[in-house]
């Protein structure tokens, strides 16, 4: 059978359900954003590892050195972060063919350490190697303590669904980046491109978010809406509703939706590479959150029966049921 | 400037010179088998990883995906040992041309698992990508006591230097996949075909050097003797000479090299991948570690001083000077 038919959760699936014996001592092992091993009697390392493909996840013809850099790293720190953790130590594993230039290397360092430096991540270490198409994987290490961290498991039902930042702006910079014949306004563009091509992970809300005990689960938006919401419902062994109306756009992807004549819905639902939080927090901390926490987000829903699955819902009442997408590497 | 004009060498020197303030904590960092960090007032925390890439490190046509699996973990282990530490957990990031059989990947899981039990690694996640050849980049952590570690710039002038079962073994061994039509007995073939495709990591004789306190300096042989002698020695600020009649060479090496007329010393001297170790003692600890080691390992040189560089030394005495060659994935 090909990779193709069973589809990556699919093979998450084979690959996790034949290993348990071999993730002994981890807290947290295969399938989630990042495994967590227990280090002291108050503290777990966190361990994740992310890989970004020239012509998959990226094209030389409209991302530069700089921004591979950027993103391999703040894609993995949004994986230390989903968990309520910091991010300390990693290493770089580049793979480029024969020809390729000293200075692409230089420069995509340069990306690597600026998020370094943001993130506060010491670069200790890594792998060169040849190969036909440019790879970088990185793997990064971080802490929290165990009385903090956060797993995708933890949603109760009536648990409120909250977001941060807004929805489907990093889809919308991808659509830009194809057409160059687009009337939106310069800075729209350059916001919604942003967006796409250099994420900037929730580290900090995540930690506030951790250290205020408010969160029962969380994850962060790498694949989309509705397919990490899919995963943090079935970990949790719960359903969602989401609130159409209140599902946050930014206008710039909404006039490019209409430009385009898209839906910005669909963007923000299935787009991916977000990097926002998506978390859930029991009702009765409603206010406690509105009040106590220092950053924007948006109450988008609530968790509900698992026999519910996951549906939108619009001002009318009117219910939808989701379509089991988001981004899957071998169906794409 | 192209990569190839610079070298693998000459690129981790650029990237090493220029992050010396990102790998603040660090006790290992860039350029060396394993970076190290102290995680309590006792314990180092390691972190490696290594990449596979088809058609540079191996090829379908004579290695299964199993021994694919086997030989990732495997060189990976290699590295961690190579300190004197003992493996724990690993990520495995898999890429893989779309229409991939999920049977090549189940094959690649056996032998990872394999691996994983023989050397008690526990699979703890990863990340899989769709990518135009099949890739996969190991990260392993590991841990040692702090006052265990062997780093490779411990060699002192008049050490010692050893190595561990036979050299060259790897290289005939991928020189035996290379040609179908030899006469060289069938064991003699499975023998060194097994040295190239399945590693054995010197994971319990690195663990004793290390328990013992036996070894000044350590580093496994993954680039070729000389390669990685260079850089034990550039490390330690010293030269050493290798004496010719001493290299541990099997039989089946020196029949095959019979064969294909090529020079057995070659292959010892400059074949990669035989992960040994190689390591250095001091001059009075000779008759201990003769006594005292549970393995066997051949006395194939000295430390001498920086000036001299490394050289080889016949039994007439006369002396060569080795060539800066070895893998280097850049110029191959």
């Amino acid at each position: 059978m090909k990779l193709t038919e069973i589809g990556e959760f699919g093979l998450i699936g084979r690959i996790r359900s034949d290993l348990e014996n071999f993730q002994k001592g981890a807290i947290i092992g295969i399938g989630d954003d990042t495994a967590a091993i227990e280090i002291s009697s108050e503290d777990l390392l966190l361990f994740t590892t992310d890989t970004l493909v020239e012509d998959v996840h990226f094209k030389w013809n409209y991302t530069s050195p700089f921004q591979v850099g950027q993103k391999a790293l703040a894609v993995n720190v949004s994986d230390i972060a989903a968990v309520g953790g910091r991010p300390t130590y990693c290493l770089i594993s580049l793979g480029f063919p024969q020809d390729t230039e000293a200075s692409l290397v230089d420069d995509l360092y340069k990306g690597l350490k600026e998020a370094a430096s943001l993130y506060k991540v010491g670069i200790i270490g890594g792998d060169l190697v040849r190969s036909p198409v440019f790879i970088i994987t990185v793997s990064l290490l971080g802490r929290v303590k165990k009385k903090r961290i956060i797993f995708r498991s933890g949603a109760k039902k009536a648990d409120l669904i909250c977001v941060t930042g807004k929805l489907g702006g990093a889809a919308a910079g991808l659509a830009c980046l194809k057409r160059t014949d687009l009337k939106l306004n310069q800075s729209a563009r350059e916001f919604l491109i942003k967006r796409h091509l250099m994420p900037s992970p929730r580290l900090v809300e995540a930690q506030e978010i951790a250290r205020k005990n408010m969160a029962t689960a969380m994850i962060d938006l790498s694949d989309g809406l509705v397919s990490d919401l899919t995963r943090l419902t079935e970990e949790s062994g719960v359903g969602a509703i989401l609130w159409e109306d209140k599902l946050p756009v930014a206008s710039s992807t909404r006039d490019l939706a209409r430009e385009l004549g898209k839906s910005p819905l669909e963007w923000a639902l299935y787009g991916g590479e977000d990097y926002e939080l998506l978390f859930t927090v029991s009702q009765d901390k409603k206010e406690k959150i509105e009040k106590n926490l220092d950053f924007s987000f948006a109450l988008i829903g609530e968790i509900v029966d698992k026999r519910e699955g996951i549906y939108l819902m619009d001002k009318t009442g009117t219910r939808t049921r989701t379509e089991g997408r988001g981004y899957n590497h071998f169906l794409k």
